[in-house]
């Protein structure tokens, strides 16, 4: 686990660290994160009150559970200061601690069942494959956000052309810029495009063009750089870890180091012969 | 940002240059352009006639306000004939020209609605990462539309077939060439096209080998084209990227020529010797 | 155009050569090809009789014109075996000479008329880079015949189950496994395959596994591959193409060549040296 | 065929050995599972009890034919031990051994059908170029399998707010965590996801946030994740297939041994030269 901090840890904390570093404790936290994701579904079923009660209780005990396992994180730490430099650590500490603040207003117990579900993201914090995949996509994000801004820009303009033309034949799908911007994301996935076409054609005959320009646009030609900035992403990371397992093998900068220290080798050869020569 | 001219200007415009590539003037552009959006969307709700005058009146400043901007890069920049050859001050001068025709007409006071809207798009030319976007697609267009007219063709023969066959089966979707067509490309989205194919399978039971065919040629083997198009264009972007990166580097053809060098070294060292060993 | 004969013509077809290769005549043929795919449109709207005889004239004129275009480019050919070693000459010449078929026979019409339509398709013969296209797809096809055979036994299979199962529940999706295979080809295209599963799921609750399983099989795997096959097929033919670019620049061969010189070189100095040292 | 053993075979099975390398032999062996299949296929139509009894016969006879060519696969192997390693020879085992189980119960009449269905996969085990296919899929599964635990956590944190939210507008599509999982699977294939989504936007105006936030996540994010995986295991294949063609072409690891070949000599020379110019 790429969570554990390389610098020894004093001796005091030298317990705590060897719980967290243990492999079992790792295997116990995503089972109860497992678990907890189990209740939240379970809570979702018709149960009993009786159940209901049981589901309660295991909820605390999980949520105590999470409150001695990031207090483990914390005081196995040995800088203090570094444990809320993670993202990840800060989120596992923001769960917990909202976990912990009753909640008794009605109005409020959806924001406290949402919280309980979103400990289930714990497992992408937990397990280390799960925050390199997340942290690959997270690279790619401000490319992805360039061709999302781009997406947006022509939704917007097909949008407002739409709502200028077709807000009178259909108000529910055209009848102003929101609605239309979500008529147009549906037709980017291609769901019953046709009906909302075939429609407006028979008042604009000649408007297939202007879905069919749009649906080139953003679904064939954005939805196409998505797929090829994600691709990009994680070949550049197999070249770099090709090159980290490739790191004691010369590359052409190592070769021509070789080739100039030869060349020097040569030259003092002849700066040495030289004067022998010349003394013979 | 890369829009500044890279040769000096003079004295004279030596404050509007300064202005032109001052990073708040940026800010302040990109937030009217917002803004001007924003207007453009809130037309399409329905708004009392007091706001609308309102709105009437912040749209004629914007268009004053843009018509200040380009002054300003026009005045801004030295050789006054290279702005114009820039694709994208020429898109953005005719926006703010055309804007500054005053439609009286009903009739055209959908174009001046239209070209309001286009008014988004100056994002793009204001933006420079959207440029780049835009340029990488405009690279990869001449064989994007190579794969477009391959695709184009084969929906034409499919559409001629489809006509022969299926024309009195239903006229709305088969009846004539452009409507095949039509109702082809909706085949090649998926929308709902089991619906077209149980519909001439009652007539020609075996008319789903017509509709599978064209799937797996247009939909799976040419749209696949174009993502690969795609991703290979990215991926030269990169690959160009990381040349310049490591353009300090040496290349095997330098290898090549430190290794002729040392040959001629080693050829010279010899020349030198022969005599005096000849003279020995 | 890399249709023209890399051998020197003999002086005889020199004039038919000069055709064959001229610029004029080419825009001309894809012209008549055009005009011919506009006439085969044409014919699918309804028409008066007249415009129709004048329709079938220009077809017979266009058959006439394709007949000499062939026949120019077939005797400009120096070796005349070698016209028909050429995919695209055969298909040329076939759809020329059973246009050239007069059918009577109203049956037969339909197979003269389909001959009529396939004549678009001799675009991609006469058009470079469309050839291109097509060329890099046929590489491609013996690893995407292998993916869709792939595909085709796991959609036999799953077709197999679903007739044993689902049969009874509704025998026009799943009576047979014809109509099996085409049901599941719709679920892999996704279109309205939930009516399908829904159905099911009301005699065997768990039936979702079989549909899930197989659009994770089909449709994510195994489409996933295709596009992989079409991406791989295109960057390797950008990597030679790469290497033709930069055919003159060196390789990491070339560089051990020069320095195995460099050693014998270094070899013959020490060997003449040698025996005059010993001399000495 | 790669299924061939590398080390010699004794001369007892030499005859064994010949039959199983033989190339009719494999050519009748997929037929034989081609006619297999193609008796699976017929066994769905309706067909008169006469030809059944046939189809009955026929199935023993090639229930019989599978039992002698894994007999003799496993008679020619000269270690025994080696067979049972390879999984594609336990699968066919498995099929075969499984079909020679007499079931006469009409309840698992069922399973012995879907046994005979099964053997359709030895398609894949006989073939060699479907076994590469299956192995780079399986190659790439641990990655595949990370995004698709991602996905899964993705789809529970939504199915649970789904339930929360919206079981009480459609108990059908939201009603408890299993329903509404399978509706976002749905949903990620734009299956009339739109139907969906303006029902629950009639109680919630803002709920398109919460499918447009999920589409954007799994169907755009982690299905191109998908494409990414399965584009680079096929790189990498194509890379290290080239490595193996240009095995016998230098490194730069080579190029660096040959120049320190070149520096030893050089000094070896030196030092040669140095005690007789020391002498001299």
């Amino acid at each position: 686990m790429d969570v554990v901090n390389p610098t020894p840890s004093p001796a005091a904390s030298s317990l705590l660290d060897k719980v967290r570093n243990n492999r079992l404790f790792e295997i116990i936290v995503v089972s109860v994160i497992l678990f907890s994701a189990l209740l939240t579904g379970a809570k979702t079923y018709d149960i009993s009150p009786t159940v209901l009660t049981v589901i309660e209780w295991l909820d605390y005990s999980i949520t105590l559970f999470f409150l001695i396992e990031i207090s483990i994180r914390f005081l196995a730490e040995p800088q203090k200061r570094q444990f809320f430099k993670s993202g990840w650590n800060i989120f596992d500490s923001l769960i917990v601690i909202v976990s912990l603040i009753p909640i008794e207003d009605s109005e409020l117990a959806f924001v406290g069942r949402l919280i309980r579900i979103f400990r289930v993201l714990r497992m992408v914090s937990v397990i280390p494959e799960l925050r390199t995949l997340l942290n690959s996509l997270i690279k790619a994000l401000p490319q992805l956000g360039y061709v999302a801004l781009l997406m947006f820009i022509i939704v917007y303009i097909y949008a407002a052309v739409g709502t200028t033309f077709f807000a009178s034949i259909n108000p529910i799908l055209w009848g102003d810029i929101t609605v239309a911007m979500l008529t147009l994301f549906r037709i980017m996935t291609f769901e019953d495009w046709t009906d909302v076409m075939y429609e407006t054609m028979l008042v604009y005959p000649l408007s297939w063009a202007f879905y069919i320009s749009f649906i080139f646009l953003n679904a064939f030609a954005f939805l196409n750089m998505l797929i090829g900035i994600v691709v990009n992403v994680m070949e550049k990371e197999n070249a770099e870890q090709w090159r980290r397992d490739h790191a004691d093998e010369p590359t052409i900068t190592d070769l021509s180091k070789q080739i100039e220290e030869l060349k020097a080798l040569i030259e003092q050869n002849q700066l040495n012969e030289q004067p022998l020569k010349k003394g013979a």
